[in-house]
C-alpha cells in the first residue's frame, strides 16, 4: 500500500466516472487518507446571482472524500456527509478541495474536507462517513 | 403570500440559475414551505459504478430546498445541510426531491428533504439549515 | 409487531439505561417508527446563560431517536446524526422530542426529530441515521 | 488575543455551567481556536449495554467546541452539528474531546473535534458550526 497506488486508484476512479469529466474536476494529489482535487466554477454550476451552487461546492467535496477514502485500494463508499457554508465563490474562480482522513474504526471512517478558493478563502468545510463494502479497486500487480 | 406566489418564486429562480438547465431540472409544485423536483440521471451524473454521483444526488436535494426556503418572498441561503445516502440509483432513473419545513425560528429554518425514485425507493434524507437574508425575489405585485 | 411491543421494548432499554433516569427522561408514546419523550431542564442541563446545553438536547433528541429505531424489536444503534439549533429553552422549560422514521432502506434508516418547548417553539431540528445490528431486544412471547 | 485569555474564557464559561460539573468535565488544554477536554464514562451517562451513550459523547464533544469557538473573547453559540460514531466506549474508560479550529469566515466558523479514548481509539467525530453573537465574555484587563 502506498501513495503512488492511492494516486492510481484516484485516476482509475476519475476515468470511469461521468462526473469527473463533466465538472472539469483535476486530481492534484493523492496519498493514502489524502486528496487534494480543484474545479473551476462555470456557468452551468451558478445559482442566478452568479456564485457557485451549493450542490456543486458539495459534489467537489464529495468527489476529493471518495478519492480519499478509496485510497486503500478498498472499495468504500459513502454513508452520509455534512457540510457547512462558509462563503460564496464566483463564476471563473477555482476552488480547491482537500480531504483528509479524521479516523478509521472498522468498516467506518470519518473524512474532513476544507474547500477553499485557490487565494485560501475559506468555501466550506466538509465531513464525510464512509463504509467499506470489500473488494480491490484495481490489480496491485498490474504494471 | 401565496402558493401561486411561492410557485413565481421558484420559476424566477430556476429561470436565473444555470445549474437548472444543465441538470435538467424540473419543478413539479411548490407551495409554501414545500417543494418537489425531478431529475432524470445521465450519464455525466454517474460514478464508475454507474449509478449516481452523491453530488449530484445532494445538488437536487438543495435545489428542492431552495425553492422551498425561499417560498415566502424573502431572500434565503443554505447555511449547511447534511444528507444521508440510503441506496444508490441508476442511469435513466428518475429522482424525485420533496422538500418540507420542519421549523422557523427568527432567521433561521430547518427543511426535510426526501429523495426518492419514481417507484418511491428511498434514495436519501436531507437536512438543510437556511438563513433568511432579507430583501424580496420577486415584485408581489407584478402581473 | 405492534404499537404495544414498540412500546415494551421503548420501556425495556429505558430502564436499563443509565441515562432515562439521570436525566429525568419521560416516554410519552412510542409506536413502529415512531417515539415522543419529555424532559424538564435543570440546572445541571444548563449553560452559563441558564439556557439548556446544546449538548442536553441532543441527548434528549438521540434518546426519542433510540426508542423510534428500536421498534421494530431488531436490535439498532446510530451511526451519526446531525443538529440544528434553533431557539434557546431555560431552566424549568420542558422540552418534547418526537422521532419519525422518514426512510428505511436494508440495514439503515433515517429519522427526523424535533424538539420543541411544551408550548410549541421550535428548539432544534435532529436527523439520525440507524443502522440495525440484528438481534431481538425482548421476547416478544412474554407475558 | 492570547492562548493564556483563551483559557482563562474557558475557565470562566466553565464555572458558570451547570453541566460541567454535572459531567465531570476536565479542561486540560485551551488555545486560540483550540481545546481539549476530558470526561469519565459513569453508569449515568451509559445506556443498556453498559457503553456510552451516544447523547454524552455528543454533549463532550460539543463542550469541547464551545470553548474553542468562544477563545477569542466574542460570545459565540453554536448553529449546528454532526457527528459520526465510530466504536462504542464502556463504563470507566475516559474520554477526550479535541476541537480545531478549521475555518472562520464573518460571523461563522467551522470547528472538528475529535473524541478518543485515552489510549487513542476514535471513539467519534464531530463537526460544529458557530455563530458569532458579539460582546466580550470576560474582561481583558482584568487581574
Amino acid at each position: 500500500m502506498s501513495d503512488a497506488l492511492a494516486r492510481r486508484i484516484a485516476d482509475h476512479l476519475f476515468s470511469r466516472e461521468g462526473t469527473a469529466g463533466a465538472w472539469g474536476l483535476m486530481i492534484e494529489e493523492v496519498r493514502i487518507g489524502y486528496a487534494r482535487v480543484r474545479m473551476t466554477i462555470r456557468h452551468e454550476m451558478a445559482n442566478g446571482h452568479g456564485t457557485v451552487h451549493g450542490g456543486m461546492i458539495f459534489a467537489l467535496a464529495d468527489s476529493a472524500f471518495a478519492y480519499a477514502c478509496n485510497s486503500r485500494n478498498i472499495a468504500t463508499v459513502a454513508g452520509g456527509a455534512s457540510i457547512l457554508f462558509l462563503s460564496p465563490a464566483r463564476i471563473g474562480e477555482n476552488l480547491i478541495a482537500e480531504a483528509r482522513e479524521d479516523a478509521l474504526a472498522g468498516r467506518s471512517g470519518s473524512y474532513s474536507v476544507a474547500v477553499r478558493t485557490a487565494d485560501g478563502r475559506a468555501v466550506a468545510q466538509f465531513q464525510g462517513l464512509s463504509r467499506s463494502i470489500g473488494g480491490a479497486l484495481i490489480d496491485e500487480q498490474e504494471n
